[in-house]
């Protein structure tokens, strides 16, 4: 029998991978999750039906929604991570010798035990002492906070499910709020073959709240299209604007300090996409 | 009843589109021809089971192989393609009004046919006459010319069937031959997720002939991975090295002038293939 998992990313389209086998499988109180132990990606988180994480191609991701911010941050101290209960994000967060705290705030704590047991080299770091773990709801974790944060990254779901109101202009309203007054914050944004009105409305949304708005993107083989976007809003610093020197060496198998401007230059359809 | 059709892109990984209709199907004396309506991505043109191009993604691949050696090359006059035969690359081609000859050379005449029948919109400037159509052995026409083209674009299906002499050192060392003494080439290399050994072997040979030799990339949706790899080999132009003025208007939709020295910016486990 060949077991093959296929994640329908549009009505028309999808990916199909070979699934070795089902490792775990529940419905939470927030979505299904699954993690199946494929052929060609090793362990793959999936919500929903949708692919969140697997262990061959995580890095890209996690590497692009931590460095870009932290490098274009002076001095970022104070982290902040709404969703990514995978704990890839953190581990990333975790390189920068400057931040002395990351506080997760995942809504649903069995993704953070299941990563923990099938992903440990993405997850392993969730218990280093600089971190702090809360099983909460983002969006009410961002509305209590005020001038807290110097980076906060919203590593969240689609907007379907748990993660809705994680793309609306109230909530980066919030951000704005909970972030010093130097603060930046990125959030992943979707695809631009087939989610173009979401891009356009973030866009947007954040543009009329932060004086730097921009959108990067990366490649990601698992996730639709496979080119991702991460939109970014920042109150001071300007992440096309960060001098060469500010670059210290951690290791990354994507992130490079030449890619961090080169990821900010749009095909054109993407860069009509912010007119 | 739903059809769809499933690329395996490795033993282990896919994609599937959802078919309207199958518009044409045979076997070629070269290969298994099949052009399909998909709900999203438009008709869509298969080669022995491998998508080849559509019509909603396929302006990235046609504008990245031309418009960057042909921005490249400061007068490009004569330019050959070899394969290439749904006419796409030579659309772009026609775009730069220096260029006074286009020659095509395409092994399996069916697909010339087929793709003007159904991808008019990509096929339709086979007909222009600055166009040369010859349906023949690429690797025979490259073997028999001598100091003739300014630049030349390999646009192969993969290193299987008919392809399988495009990849090899002698095929490279032929369109040294083929090209002017400042000429360029560039082909598609695959991508670096699934093919790392395919573009680490292609790159060592490409640079023991061109003293030029570089790697770019562009996301193509319907390719394995999302993330394509493009070699060029230069005899005299460095393609980072294109001055601003270089650069004239033409339309796209995915190429512009920054992208053309962005694309050249690898992740890091790509720029580490070619060490």
């Amino acid at each position: 029998m060949e077991l093959w998992f296929t994640e329908k990313q549009t009505e028309h389209f999808g990916i199909t991978a070979r699934i070795k086998r089902t490792l775990h499988t529940e419905q939470t109180p927030f979505q299904k999750l699954d993690m199946v132990e494929t052929e060609q990606f090793g362990n793959m988180l999936i919500l929903d039906g949708m692919v969140m994480t697997t262990q061959k191609d995580e890095f890209v991701y996690h590497e692009m929604v931590a460095h870009v911010p932290l490098f274009t941050h002076p001095n970022p101290e104070n982290v902040l991570v709404v969703g990514g209960g995978d704990g890839g994000v953190i581990r990333e967060v975790l390189k920068h010798p400057s931040v002395k705290k990351a506080t997760l705030v995942e809504i649903d704590g069995k993704v953070i035990e299941c990563s923990k047991k099938y992903l440990p080299e993405i997850a392993g770091k969730l218990d280093d002492p600089r971190v702090e773990v809360k099983v909460d709801d983002g969006f009410m974790h961002i509305a209590k906070s005020e001038n807290e944060y110097d980076v906060i990254m919203v590593d969240s779901t689609e907007p379907v499910g748990p993660a809705v109101n994680l793309f609306t202009k109230g909530f980066y309203a919030g951000i704005a709020k909970a972030l010093k007054e130097d603060g930046i914050f990125v959030a992943q944004t979707d695809n631009p073959w087939f989610k173009a009105d979401l891009i356009r409305k973030v866009y947007r949304d954040v543009r009329e709240i932060f004086p730097i708005t921009r959108l990067y993107t990366a490649n990601i083989p698992t996730y639709p299209s496979g080119l991702w976007t991460f939109t970014i809003g920042s109150k001071k610093y300007d992440p096309l604007a960060v001098s060469d020197d500010r670059f210290h060496d951690i290791e990354t198998k994507y992130y490079t300090k030449e890619l961090h401007k080169a990821c900010f230059v749009l095909p054109k359809f993407v860069a009509d996409l912010l007119k």
